[in-house]
């Protein structure tokens, strides 16, 4: 199958329009022609060569829904037409005991397969994203998605921001009776406002930017500390049971580990291009607290992140692109000028392509 | 009451016997003839001024067992003659959260009151610790043990570096079926040691000297790694539930993250004088690990600490030292000669004062 797609060749030249191939479907596949594809801060990473060992050609995107158009004759679980979605993983070993519960984001046997820039026999010898007009699945790897229709563009996102916050927040107990700290307000961090919110616990956003905290408040927020104003944070200090960090950016994370509880913990999700400073060990020892890293979520808790949101109409703020604008999209995001993804529509790839 | 003790007028003399006034005690409070003392290394840094904020005279001292010589009018928990131990807190709020579970050591209210340098109405206005004969503390704060006679001296260090490992060993659940690394084969670290084998963890010992492995082995140890050695390191990655690292001097600690299994904690019971250098987020990130920090452990689990090592026959390794020897001791110390635990013979202190 050959399809239209949109990426780079290298990582210092704009993504450009380019044709990939799809494997034919085996007994296991799902075939999906992706209506939308969100837009990660880690597409942009990837595509630029940024984290090295980016495999060229590079088609990013790994927030990706759509429809079911084929499966492969074993496959039970989905049907032709069906809406769905693939995360940040096409496969994993299935066998080492994250594989075995669940985690397959945890996979120590191979590692799990990215939707792009993994391991893969299919050519050109590595996964090719959402940036394109198809992709072919394992059945195990695929999402239902049971939002309404209108709302299919903005659960995208869902698909990588989504459970990269849900999946710490249910981890560390992120619901009712629990107050939750939410560290940035950008991609990811506006899912968590959302997603803390809708958990039932009490969210307090911090940002560095008074001029977030209407939108804050509107995202479910219940209360928004500048993080920059020394008696806005002291005024929170030893009270809250997780702080949820979406800022990858080398940062200060003394001040958000003084602000938990006993037993409290300080949760990264972002792994920054140069180290944050030493963490301070006495703020963690003197009330036996912790910093902790969290990676997406297994298949079965992104299903269940998926049905979450469903049910209780919780999607990103996006802005629609065109696949052709996504280099401008980039340097928007780098500047932090996105409320609050990007997603692309895939129509757009079947223009001029 | 007037009695003969050991300490320093300022950060940079030597100690020297000088003599201190107890309170007269109160209906709650009991009165011990300390008989040993443990020396740890809290009392050279705190002692020496390297903290800041000493208070001179500064008696150190907060690994105390002795024997009940009276007790106050509404004491029913203990009587004259019975042998007991004194740690690191003799006060609290008793108020706070912290307090009201029983986790007194991470008092929110006014923090626990140190067995030294805390504050206190009694004369000098601060507290006094074990390097003396006697003490007069709070029931609450007063510890029953149960070990042999014999073994008296050998218990002292519980109440510091006995509890300081086992209480995250519980709390991160280091027994049957669990991987246990401890990280330093010191005065903690060889409490760490036997307490994890004797909660019936696997137990790995980390040292950077070939020379402690068979004393590792002796103290209870499974296994030995000689943590400079990237091959014996690497055969262990991934493999910990939990490691406990009792070195308080600033090392790499991503080295011992990424022993850890998805899920597993390094705790850190020390705080460096530098910090560490800044550990690895995507070490935490990828298995979801974490890096806490524990301190002590409240009354009522120091209780369980002391029974639960008189009924396994835990007690340190020590050397007994007199308590006109504590220079030459800090001096050995800081050096690591000594296995495992300096024990000052309070008796030397009716020798000349």
């Amino acid at each position: 199958m050959t399809i239209n797609a949109y990426g780079a060749t290298a990582g210092d030249v704009p993504l450009e329009p380019m044709t990939i191939i799809r494997r034919e479907p085996g007994a296991h596949d799902v075939v999906i022609d992706i209506a939308y594809c969100g837009v990660c801060h880690s597409d942009l990473h990837q595509v630029r060569g940024e984290w090295g060992g980016t495999l060229y050609p590079c088609i990013p995107g790994h927030e990706i829904v759509g429809y079911v158009r084929a499966v492969g004759n074993d496959v039970t679980g989905f049907h032709v037409g069906e809406t769905v979605g693939v995360g940040c993983m096409v496969g994993s070993c299935q066998k080492c005991p994250s594989c075995q519960e669940g985690l397959e984001n945890y996979c120590t046997g191979t590692g799990f397969v990215g939707t792009y820039n993994g391991k893969t026999d299919d050519a050109p010898g590595h996964t090719l994203g959402g940036y394109s007009q198809s992709i072919v699945v394992d059945d195990k790897f695929v999402l239902k998605v049971t939002h309404p229709a209108d709302q299919l563009a903005a659960v995208a996102p869902l698909l990588c921001a989504g459970i990269t916050t849900y999946s710490p927040l249910k981890h560390w107990q992120g619901g009712p009776g629990r107050k939750i700290g939410i560290v940035g307000i950008g991609g990811l961090g506006h899912m968590g406002i959302k997603i803390a919110h809708a958990l039932g616990a009490h969210v307090v956003a911090f940002t560095t930017s008074e001029s977030k905290r209407a939108d804050a408040l509107a995202l479910g927020a219940d209360e928004v500390v500048i993080s920059r104003d020394a008696d806005q944070m002291a005024a929170h200090a030893g009270s809250f049971d997780m702080i949820l960090d979406t800022v990858a950016a080398s940062h200060d994370l003394d001040a958000f580990s003084g602000l938990l509880k006993r037993g409290g913990t300080l949760v990264l999700v972002g792994v920054p291009e140069h180290l944050h400073p030493s963490p301070n060990v006495a703020n963690l020892i003197f009330q036996r607290r912790a910093i902790a890293g969290s990676l997406i979520g297994g298949v079965a808790e992104t299903q269940e992140m998926l049905d979450f949101c469903a049910e209780h109409g919780v999607v990103a703020d996006i802005e629609m692109i065109r696949a052709q604008d996504i280099d401008d999209a980039y340097d928007r995001m780098q500047r932090s000028d996105v409320k609050y993804r990007f997603v692309i529509d895939n129509a757009t790839l079947g223009v001029g392509a």
